[in-house]
């Protein structure tokens, strides 16, 4: 998608000036900062710390956190180190593990020699798979988005709800969530996105808003508090959020406080659809409610914000009293029964074992 | 309650040095100021920006604001626009209203002469009335937790989620919601408090946390997206929140994000009370969600966050870009059928219009 103009990844190998490069998202949307990762180590520095995050990316820039292990030290011993390192950087995220089991399977037969340049050929190849399967959700999402705009009268948007981010800065490109939205503009389908800030991190209010406004998306920023009320009054027409980890049965963990959108959802009769990549798939597990870990966070995170004041200088402030301790875990899991649809690079399904072992029958049992 | 070992209530007259005072809440938790209100206006501008706020702590502020008006121009017009310009500041919480109406034909008989005098008094009754209803709100809801408490180990906490700030600070004194609280810690009954940040304006994490740390009362600071995954993982006993409007059939309006809360409790089977000072209950309405004008603050509410950076500075910080608007509903309205009980100065009862009257029945129509 575009910056100011420019067309950007979140994570590119630039050939000109040979270097992996991010996007560090932790300056969004004040400032728009490009860094390199010049080692394993820095690259597992930029998924603890979130430099980046989105399950996508996270999975892509391990893998090139990989490459660049090879890069310095392609021996057997260095190679299980760095998985162990990248590995240990997140816990809840799928496509870590996703992308860390392909490229450990795909190097560690190959002699050490050979090791870097598959290394960052496969890296390259999991960013493209990446970009077209996003693309492919886009456009499985659009009918959905076509097929409400088509009740509506002509010109009226079509109302989505979005939680954090699962845009394309969560991704290589496109984003999943937002994929649809960016295809619906791109044909003329009128839209509207009620973006929730997200608590604590706060990523709606710095990136999925920031993404919209740069492609003049009609949007309003939301507190994670007002969706129910929007959808109790019938000013959501679809939610549609990104996962971290869905499991087989369709069970899906995604940011802290999507659960509660899927109830409001259900209550209200508002179909809520969950962008699901099929990397994101957890194809080992049933019970996503107690199976998938959920990652504890610093409770800093809580009790204080990040922003900019009004000198334009980036800062942090606190919120609560110092004598005040905070809970912080990152993630929650929406049951499958609340869940309208996934939309996968296949095409949409049920969130049943069924629907999805359907759509991909090579992870069928037995 | 008590500040640094002082007892305080959130409004009062000082006879010592004659003058309404309040606490501004407006610095909490970063500073303790207490300011004067010396006018009908000042008393409508604090009402109006939120340096007092909490339904019965409204009504109390907005009688003083009568008795400032009479202490300057008694005339009958004076005391209608008082009236009108006092009703003006907040749509949603009905306690204005009763406030208004009952020191409005209380003085509308009266000669001029004897109206100051007669509104001084009548508003530190609504104070002394809101105390004391508080008061058995607390050992009404006190029954609740030691139900709970009987259920599990000696010393094992209670663990109450609660949203916004219904203590004492939204009252006079004791709080709604938080007045249990306080009683279960003067018994000896082990509890723990969830406290929702409750964005946007964050009383849950500038004020409720800064109560219930000055009363040492074992706390946690959550974002609102969190509450849906503790009771999913039976980290919630019991939900006890406030209320800005209560319909006749018992449907709660209450800060935004109640409701997500409610659903989340209902689907959960986590008890969902209401504590319900009688003047919060709106007789003339029953459909709480199409009938009770919800208040649409500033979008800059959302866009900017308040706290104290690491200079002990309080600023604010804007964490959306500035092409982002927002939309900022105050409240939000749960449906009684979400609603396990109310807890009453009367009793806990039923969140129906059968319930209700029964409790209070000189409301009772026909």
């Amino acid at each position: 998608m575009k910056v100011n103009g420019v067309h950007y990844h979140s994570i590119w190998y630039d050939e000109a000036n040979p270097a992996v490069r991010i996007i560090d998202q932790r300056w969004l949307p004040h400032e728009f900062r490009v860094v390199e990762l010049n080692s394993c180590a820095s690259a597992a520095v930029a998924i603890r710390d979130m430099w980046v995050r989105g399950a996508p990316l996270i999975g892509a820039t391990a893998a090139y956190g990989m490459a660049l292990q090879m890069g310095s030290d392609p021996s057997d011993a260095a190679l299980e180190n760095a998985c162990r390192t990248l590995r240990a950087t997140r816990p809840t995220a799928i496509n870590l593990n996703w992308a860390l089991n392909d490229m450990h399977s795909l190097l560690l037969p190959l002699p050490s020699s050979e090791r870097a340049a598959a290394a960052y050929r496969r890296a390259a190849a999991i960013c493209t798979e990446d970009v077209e399967i996003n693309r492919n959700i886009g456009l499985h999402g659009l009918t959905l988005l076509e097929s409400i705009a088509a009740t509506k009268k002509p010109g009226e948007a079509v109302n989505i709800l979005t939680h954090c981010n699962a845009g394309w800065l969560a991704t290589v490109d496109w984003g999943t969530a937002t994929s649809p939205v960016y295809q619906a503009v791109a044909k003329g389908v009128p839209v509207h996105v009620w973006v929730d800030e997200t608590r604590p991190r706060n990523q709606g209010a710095h990136l999925t808003s920031w993404e919209l406004a740069g492609h003049e998306v009609p949007h309003h920023l939301i507190v994670d508090n007002a969706g129910g009320h929007l959808m109790q009054h019938g000013k959501v027409d679809i939610v549609i959020v990104g996962t971290d980890r869905t499991s087989a049965r369709g069970d899906v963990c995604n940011k802290i406080g999507t659960y509660l959108k899927a109830l409001a959802a259900h209550a209200n009769q508002v179909p809520f659809y969950v962008a699901l990549p099929s990397p994101t798939i957890d194809w080992t597990l049933q019970n996503g409610i107690t199976e998938i870990p959920i990652e504890e966070r610093d409770g800093t995170e809580v009790t204080h914000v990040w922003g900019r004041d009004n000198h334009h200088t980036v800062r942090q402030v606190q919120i609560s009293p110092d004598a005040t301790p905070a809970f912080n875990p990152a993630f929650d899991v929406t049951p499958a029964h609340l869940v309208t649809g996934l939309i996968t690079e296949r095409g949409i399904c049920a969130a049943t074992a069924d629907a999805l072992s359907t759509l991909f029958p090579e992870h069928r049992e037995g």
